[in-house]
């Protein structure tokens, strides 16, 4: 029943916005004309060829709507028409993503050579000014390029471009400036550099992130809002009731009181705070118990579950979207890939030429496996519901499925035997607890050693370090571990599994240690990795795994969160310099309380060297940062400024301490969120280990014959043989495998949910379409893009 | 169709454990040989007043069931024989759980008149231990009771019990031979009071919160494993990387290493413990900013989420354990009151029998209105399931439902229409949004007040504090409305929402504080009050209604953690004022980077006062350790301690920390728990306001002839009229209302879930009845117990 399905594609490479209905309708007629007087020969080859033009457009705008579902882009950023297309290729090569990439961080990295430099990396104006506006101008190109692709109209819609727009000449005109006038001026417009970085292809994970907070900042300035008034309250009624106490500095005016609250809110003056009124009647203290009650305990954990919940809500929401806009992707496609003659079924050769495009990387045959694992109901024609799993399976890797063979099976005769010995002993499982009881004794050793030295009270500065024999015991035995495990199980399977790579990479180190230690004694430093090696124990405990495999997995997430607060910081680092450039804070803040702290001279005993938390360079105004972001003792650093600058100095200061408590916040509940997410998911699923879940595994067999069809590079692949062969299995089983990500473990988890979702979405798009069928008997080239356009609409998915 | 059903009841009274077989068999023998020669009419009246004792004795036994499925208490605990009775109804008086609370109550507060007593109410030590003695003897009591009433097995089976048991003996002991030496000797066991006060009736909830921490520290204590471990492995990194710096008093040893690292946990000693070493080199900055974010921001983070599971799966798992627990107090219930003859209906006679123990103070109307809203059926008969619903109505408070009724509507003519338009005022909506007005013009008022006599830094001691004219205007309007508030919406309805009860608060401590103000210039303490008529304002917004609704609702649980905590706190109290009896902080420390703080002369300009937070009483202890829990410069209080008195100290101060983190823990994981069910709950039903749906509101109607019935006190009550007007509803409706629970909510919640609990639940009994179908039918009088038995065991309930 293999029908040749190379008729008639339809329309392609027509933008929702810019359509332009005649040139589609008139092609559209010429072509109608042109088979009324179907006779000559050259008419139908010219026809012929142009059809598979069309095609072939109709493959790459298909590849370019998955990928636009897959990776949330906006569907109308699509390209506007075939003219935009080589923008459209240029803008997303993987180069060019890099480029961008790498000339957002140079701009970023100026910060260190510009004035206030890090000692050793100052640059002269004229160089670091000229690396700026290199980055810049790499960055407009970017810019240039977008705009070729997606058209003027798009380009000013979508709002981050601009905002990026803007910022680039401003900050272009200001690089000018510096370089004519040869010196910084006051350039705080600098800490608006981050957004370059957030607007890279590389970021998607902090561009989330980032609008996952900003999303959830009205619930949180609702909470804080509360937090202060209540603040406000205390300190009116703190002002009345302390402010009678001379010896009480903390409440002699409503100000003081004021910020003192605040302060008392981090706890870092506590009990400081409480002590003079404390003195003078022992309850007094029921008021800042009664303050911290409310508004640490209460109403802080509040301000957590709202956070909570805002945050788990959204993710919620936004894996919904997701979904759905990857459907839509997957609609799109289907409607490009399928002719007019049957628009319910995709054929075999069409979806070949789609996956090229898709997936040039993929070789024949696996692109026949993604098709045949596709077409469940072994019709050899796809229909939009099975097309739907393309995402599940487009990124799987393929391999024959071989049960009992390990990966030196087909090594020459002694050989194979020998690494089917270790493999045996790797699998064996008292070789783990033996490894685990080596490593509990030198843990053992470590610690005794080192109660030994501490003891002694040894000098370390002149202790010879030389490596003792048990160490050198001990790293041989992890050596011959790792390599025992390597010859057992493979290079391949070893470095794929997480704890294995662990494994390797603390032995390494280890090695690298000891070697240090041996060679040269003043590479004693290499000493502190010993610890490190005890890490292994933790996979001993479930729980443990647990928490390690929660940070393996959340990896690229955290590190999401992580680059949005160094970007954070970078922002708060570039208006500290700028503001507190050349303050010095030695031997400030005569008279108050906090003079010790900042004394500097060689007779005290204590150094307070708080002196040392200045903006002098980013580097510095990072650690001072990371110190105001710990909270304790904060108040100090702010005094200090406060002190020597001005007393308005503190609104940055507590302006950072809010923007922190957010991000802390949202960090709380992005580890709450994910580590439940996970213990749920495994309760619910009654898994032992999410170790075990965490691959999607498929399996496709194909007969001899379908074998040969792939091998063969000019045959024609069809999809006859897979509707033949629909109730016998084929002799070759291929295993494709790919690790899950959180939305695969997210459907299954609100499995019930997602069919909910979809019906509902079902039902709008029928319901748009029918009433649409009126437009779409005379308009039937456009009809797809203008459903495409209502249903986009309603969706919304911000990119 | 109305059938006597005044037949043979089922023996009642037979406990689980002790079950006389002999017994039963042998009176129901005796019954059936006198029913068998039924001749003589005095053995008739003999049987019949007999059944009438037996009846009561089942209604009685019905009742206990019943509370035993509310209170939580197992079903072993029942009262064993009929002579247990009495004890049971002693030990189940409201007069004397209250005595047994005044007890524990009494020993707990003997700490604040022993040795170190409080200055004022420091006692002789014959009469504090006298005191101890009585309070303790009373507790004993109660455990008499019980033993006499549970018998001796049941006693030593309750673990809690036996505890209590040697905990007073040892006590009790110990303040005979206070009292023969007058003197009070070194007594740390006064640290286990806290246990009386936890066994006491009215302490239900906090014993369930206990239960829970309890049963929440295995995965804690696995996570403070790791954090330790950590700890060690960096203490060791840490001993190595800096000891050799002369200047870095913080790592010159593995002990201060650790014990320094631990308080950075607590970020206490940031960054101070960093600055010496950040002086050498900016890259040590590194070490700490690792062990921060691995420790403080992951680990800590993640404790947090284990604990919310736990707790939150705890939360759930007894909630479905309670559900359960009273289905089975149902079916207890129900089979000591059905009869022989019909055994799966409840007939009203009984039903109000059981009623007239249950609930006694309702009167017969009530009851009655119970049954037939129980009877969804409309068949006179009460089945199984219509009785399960009895837990969800019986605590109903009734009135004569009357739409369109005020209070005030039967007030004489002229009154109720002055009333009405009061009435009408009230619910007129921009009556509200006027008082808000005022209350904002209000706030801004004082605020600008308290500026203006902050700026002219006016000594407030000699400051007069008559109360202004526009204080006494607000306070005025505001009464004014609570007035108009009262008359027009009735005493009883504005005392009973939550609301209106604080405004009525609010306006009374203003009134009193203008009060004050006005006739004595010395009571000026009150200002202080004003501020807090404020509060009134977060009704305006949704979220800030339901961050107080949370506080309202909650308001029980959240007193259960609070004691909690000040037991815990208690604990801690007596062994540190055991341990560090006079021991003096002033001057300590010579030499140490703490000095000043504990610096006591008048020549220094700042004061730390910190030997203030000593042990010297219970209260001061209090305060002590509350600012150990609120953690920062904690390690200053326990530096001074390990100075004076020993560096193991340092153990009591840690122990505490972690005790306190899991205490915290706990809190924050209960508040996010409470907000988010309240969040969700409210997301899930699509409700605007939780309080709309915060009463359980039923309706029943009666017909003339019902009510008729009811208001005859010596007419007997029946269910025929409720199946001859199952069809026509009847002339007076009345209107059943009473708050709504946490586990109504979780009932409407998991709504599903229940389901399938109860469904699994039917089904373990039915097979568990199955099986004993041979049993059964030998021994029918006892089949109940051994059900009862199966079933009980298998579930667990812990009291």
């Amino acid at each position: 029943m293999e029908v040749d399905d190379d008729r008639s594609p339809r329309a392609s490479s027509v933008n929702a916005n810019d359509i332009d209905f005649d040139t589609v309708n008139q092609s559209r007629t010429e072509r109608q004309t042109l088979r009324e007087n179907s006779t000559e020969l050259l008419v139908e080859e010219i026809r012929e060829r142009s059809r598979q033009t069309q095609w072939q457009l109709n493959y790459q705008e298909a590849a370019i709507y998955l990928e636009e579902g897959e990776n949330n882009d906006k569907f109308d950023t699509h390209p506007r028409d075939q003219s935009a297309l080589p923008a459209y290729e240029v803008a997303h090569n993987r180069w060019f993503h890099l480029l961008d990439l790498i000339a957002a961080i140079l701009v970023l990295l100026v910060a260190i050579c510009e004035r206030p430099a890090i000692e050793y990396f100052s640059l002269p104006v004229g160089i670091h000014a000229s690396l700026e506006m290199l980055g810049l101008l790499i960055l407009s190109l970017e810019l240039g390029i977008r705009f070729k692709w997606v058209g003027w109209r798009a380009f000013f819609k979508h709002k981050r471009t601009v905002i990026k727009s803007c910022t680039i000449i401003f900050m272009l005109i200001e690089s000018i400036v510096v370089l004519v006038r040869q010196t910084s001026h006051f350039r705080v417009t600098r800490a608006l550099r981050p957004l370059f970085l957030i607007h890279t292809y590389y970021c998607r994970g902090v561009r989330r992130i980032t609008r996952q907070i900003l999303q959830s900042l009205p619930p949180i300035l609702d909470m804080i809002i509360l937090l202060l008034f209540f603040m406000l309250i205390f300190s009116i009624f703190g002002y009345y009731l302390f402010s009678r106490n001379k010896d009480d500095m903390y409440f002699s005016t409503l100000e003081k009181s004021f910020v003192n609250l605040f302060i008392l809110l981090t706890t870092a003056n506590f009990p400081d705070v409480m002590m003079p009124s404390y003195n003078q009647s022992k309850f007094y203290s029921i008021f800042f118990i009664v303050y911290l009650s409310l508004e640490l305990y209460f109403l802080m954990n509040l301000l957590l579950a709202v956070v909570y919940d805002t945050f788990s809500n959204l993710e919620k929401t936004k894996f919904q979207k997701l979904l759905i806009h990857k459907r839509i992707g997957c609609q799109h496609a289907f409607k490009l890939l399928v002719s007019d003659q049957n628009q319910h079924e995709l054929h075999m050769k069409h979806f070949m030429g789609m996956m090229k495009k898709y997936h040039p990387s993929k070789s024949r045959r696996d692109c026949y496996l993604v098709f045949k694992s596709l077409n469940t109901s072994n019709t050899g024609w796809l229909s939009i519901e099975e097309f739907y799993g393309i995402y599940d399976v487009a990124g799987v890797s393929w391999k024959l499925k071989n049960e009992d063979r390990i990966w030196s099976s087909s090594f020459k005769h002694p050989f194979n035997k020998i690494f089917k010995a270790f493999n045996m002993l790797v699998r064996f499982k008292w070789f783990d607890y033996v490894i685990y009881l080596v490593i509990g004794a030198n843990f053992l050793w470590i610690l005794i050693e080192t109660i030994r030295l501490s003891a002694k009270s040894v000098n370390l500065a002149n202790y010879d370090f030389t490596a003792s024999w048990a160490s050198i015991v001990f790293v041989c035995i992890y050596s011959v571990e790792v390599i025992i495990k390597i010859l057992g199980k493979g290079p391949m399977e070893y470095f794929t599994l997480g704890w294995d790579v662990f494994d390797f990479l603390v032995t390494v180190l280890s090695v690298i240690g000891v070697l240090g230690e041996r060679f040269e004694n003043s590479f004693y430093y290499v000493i502190v990795l010993r610890p490190f090696r005890l890490l292994r124990l933790f996979k001993v405990k479930k729980r443990y795994r647990d928490v390690l495999g929660t940070l393996f997995v959340l990896f690229s997430k955290l590190t999401s969160l992580a680059i949005v607060t160094i970007l954070v910081y970078y922002f708060f680092a570039i208006i500290g310099m700028e503001m507190f450039l050349n303050v010095d804070l030695k031997n400030c803040c005569k008279n108050t309380s906090v003079e010790d702290f900042y004394a500097y001279d060689n007779n005290s005993i204590f150094h307070g060297y708080y002196y040392l938390n200045n903006f002098e360079n980013i580097l510095a105004s990072g650690v001072t940062l990371f110190e105001l972001t710990v909270v304790n003792n904060w108040f100090i650093i702010m005094e200090g400024f406060a002190v020597v600058v001005s007393q308005w100095t503190r609104v940055y200061f507590m302006l950072f301490y809010i923007v922190m408590m957010v991000v802390m916040n949202i960090i709380v509940a992005f580890v709450l969120e994910s580590f439940l997410f996970r213990i749920q998911y495994r309760r619910q699923m009654k898994l032992d280990d999410m170790d075990d879940d965490s691959v999607y595994r498929v399996e496709v067999s194909l007969s001899e014959e379908e074998v040969d069809m792939c091998e063969k590079p000019f045959s024609i692949l069809s999809g006859h043989l897979i509707q033949l062969q629909a109730d016998q299995p084929g002799a070759y089983v291929y295993k494709g495998e790919r690790s899950r990500t959180k939305d695969d473990f997210s459907i299954k988890m609100y499995g019930d949910e997602v069919k909910t979702w979809l019906l509902e979405m079902d039902k709008e798009r029928t319901s748009i379409i029918e009433s649409m069928k009126g437009l779409r008997t005379r308009q039937r080239p456009n009809s797809l893009n203008l459903e495409q356009n209502g249903v986009s609409e309603q969706l919304e998915v911000n990119c």
